[in-house]
């Protein structure tokens, strides 16, 4: 995807052929600043700290993690270190897990010699699928928004609510939830989108907003609060939104809020998609709300909030009463029974066990085994 | 209520008999600042900047201004052009209204000479019977809150979620949502209350989080988007809100994300409770969603946000990405089949046309009519 006319992926190896490069996201969109990471420690600080979020671009992130840990130590003792060490950074994201399975599964049985370069190697690969996936769930995504199009009046935008940042910055490149939408609008097809700010980092607000914005889709920022509204008003057509972890009974764990959102569109007839590359199905559970761990994250992320302020400066304010604390619930978990159906790289499915084991025959018997 | 160990109403006279006193709650929590007002037109403008908030403080604010019209021109021309400027200010809020007919009545009939004093009484009243209602509110509310506690084990909070700020900032004293918890916490019941922070204006994390530290009630701030959560996992207890206005079938019109709230309430069996003084019933409409007008604010309350900076200056900020606008909707309207029960100052009800018909025949029977 371009910013300011210049073609970006979120993460690509430097010029010096070793080091990781990512657009820090704590920074967007007042300040576009990339950051190179040499080590896995720099890797997993990324992650920890949100300078790459989304669930895909954490995979990504994590499977460089380990390439740069096997360029300094490619022993067993470190392979094992720096797996425990990136998979240890954010709990709830399920293919941060599975990127991890999958550099373990290519370097273990090579010897130390070989590892760093295969490291590399697999990493790159892991990125490469990941805009292959993330292009083709636009493209079995973008009829949904066409079926609609065509039975509106010509011309008149269809209006899409989404929630989060699940757009090509939370991947390698397209998005998840962004990707039918990117695909509509460069079809010609009249679209706007209502972007949840997302408390309490904003994702919506900062990052949805810039990117949608660089590609010229026009778009809204509300408060969180104000989609039901919009919703029992006719003025949304469908919600898209991604995921961390989905089980295979199709629960769905997303950003704090999401659950709100499906309420509103199952009480208001409106269509509620999930956007999801399969690597974010977590086949070994099936109920979501007991078995998906929910990260509790720092109170501060509530009490404060950064910002452009009047000078030009990106400060800090305290917007809660001082004296006051906070929690920080990061992920809530939709049901499956408020999911109108999945849209993953292979096709759209029904949100169920049988909805999937028909586009995932392979890995759903895999997972159920 | 008390800050700082001070007894406070949130509208009193000033000590020059005339001016009307407000605290400014534009500046809260950060800082305390009062704001005389000497004319029809300061307090149009206190009610529409948000000064004063909150449905029965707005009523009151109206009436004493209609007093400060009066004070300066007691013809019928000026009456009516007060009634008109003042009757502008917020559109939803249907005390407002109430307030503004209640003191035509009184006034109207009166010759000129008499209305000043006269419009003066009434405004005092209407403040005195807003204290009653609320106190009264109360005590309806507190028994509902003493059944939870009593189910619990010895020491553990009921857990009570609030969205917006419907405590003694928003009345004349008590508040409506937040009488019944002050009378439990006062009455030794072990409570926590979940503060939605209640985005755009942050009337929860900056005003109900001021007032319940003040008085020393323990309570957590949340994002808008974290009460679903919490609902699923058992972390509340009940959900008691406030209204702006209420229909004569109850449907429920308060501050934007209310909808949302009693939506995740009713999925997870929490029962949600909507307290309200009876002014704040619109007998003349059934309706909500069909005929209750929203506000739609301006995009700048979306897009920027004020707070305590590090340098100990109130600043704001820019939080949504540049060139993003916004949509800014105030309320939204909360059907009654989602409701659990009214709590008003008569009693409690259920939220239909027969349980409001049994408290209030005198009022339901004149609506109808």
């Amino acid at each position: 995807m371009k910013i300011n006319g210049q073609h970006y992926r979120t993460i690509w190896l430097a010029q010096d052929g070793w080091r990781v490069v990512v657009i820090d996201q704590t920074r967007l969109p007042f300040r576009f600043e990339t950051v190179a990471l040499g080590s896995a420690e720099q890797a997993a600080d990324a992650i920890r700290s949100m300078v790459v979020r989304g669930a895909p671009l954490i995979g990504a992130t994590a499977a460089y993690g380990v390439a740069l840990a096997m360029r300094t130590d490619a022993s067993d003792a470190a392979l094992e270190a720096a797996l425990a060490l990136l998979g240890a950074t954010r709990p709830t994201a399920v293919n941060l897990h599975w990127a991890l399975a999958r550099m373990r599964g290519v370097l273990a049985s090579l010897p130390a010699t070989a590892r760093a370069e295969a490291a590399y190697a697999e990493a790159a690969a892991i990125c490469e699928e990941d805009v292959a996936l993330c292009r083709a769930i636009g493209e079995h995504g973008l009829p949904l928004i066409a079926e609609i199009a065509a039975r509106k009046p010509v011309g008149e935008p269809v209006n899409i609510l989404t929630h989060c940042n699940a757009g090509w910055l939370a991947t390698v490149d397209w998005g998840t939830a962004l990707a039918p939408i990117y695909l509509a609008h460069d079809a010609g097809i009249p679209i706007h989108v209502w972007v949840d700010e997302t408390r309490p980092r904003n994702q919506g607000a900062a990052l949805t907003a810039y990117e949608l914005g660089s590609h010229g889709v026009p778009h809204t920022v509300i408060v969180d609060n104000a989609g039901g509204h919009l919703m029992q008003h006719g003025q949304v057509d469908l919600v898209i939104v991604g995921t961390d972890r989905t089980t295979a009974a199709c629960d769905v764990a997303n950003k704090i809020g999401t659950y709100l959102k499906a309420l509103a569109a199952h009480d208001n007839g409106v269509p509620f998609y999930v956007a999801l590359p399969s690597p974010t199905i977590d086949w070994s559970i099936s109920d979501g709300l007991a078995d998906i761990p929910i990260e509790e994250r720092a109170a501060r992320e509530v009490t404060h909030l950064s910002g452009l302020a009047d000078d030009g400066e990106v400060r800090s304010v305290r917007i809660v009463a001082p004296g006051s604390g906070a929690a920080n619930p990061a992920f809530d978990v939709t049901p499956a029974r408020l999911v109108t159906r999945l849209i993953t790289e292979r096709g759209v499915c029904a949100a169920s066990v049988e909805g999937l084991a028909q586009l995932f025959p392979d890995l759903a018997s895999r997972g159920t085994a």
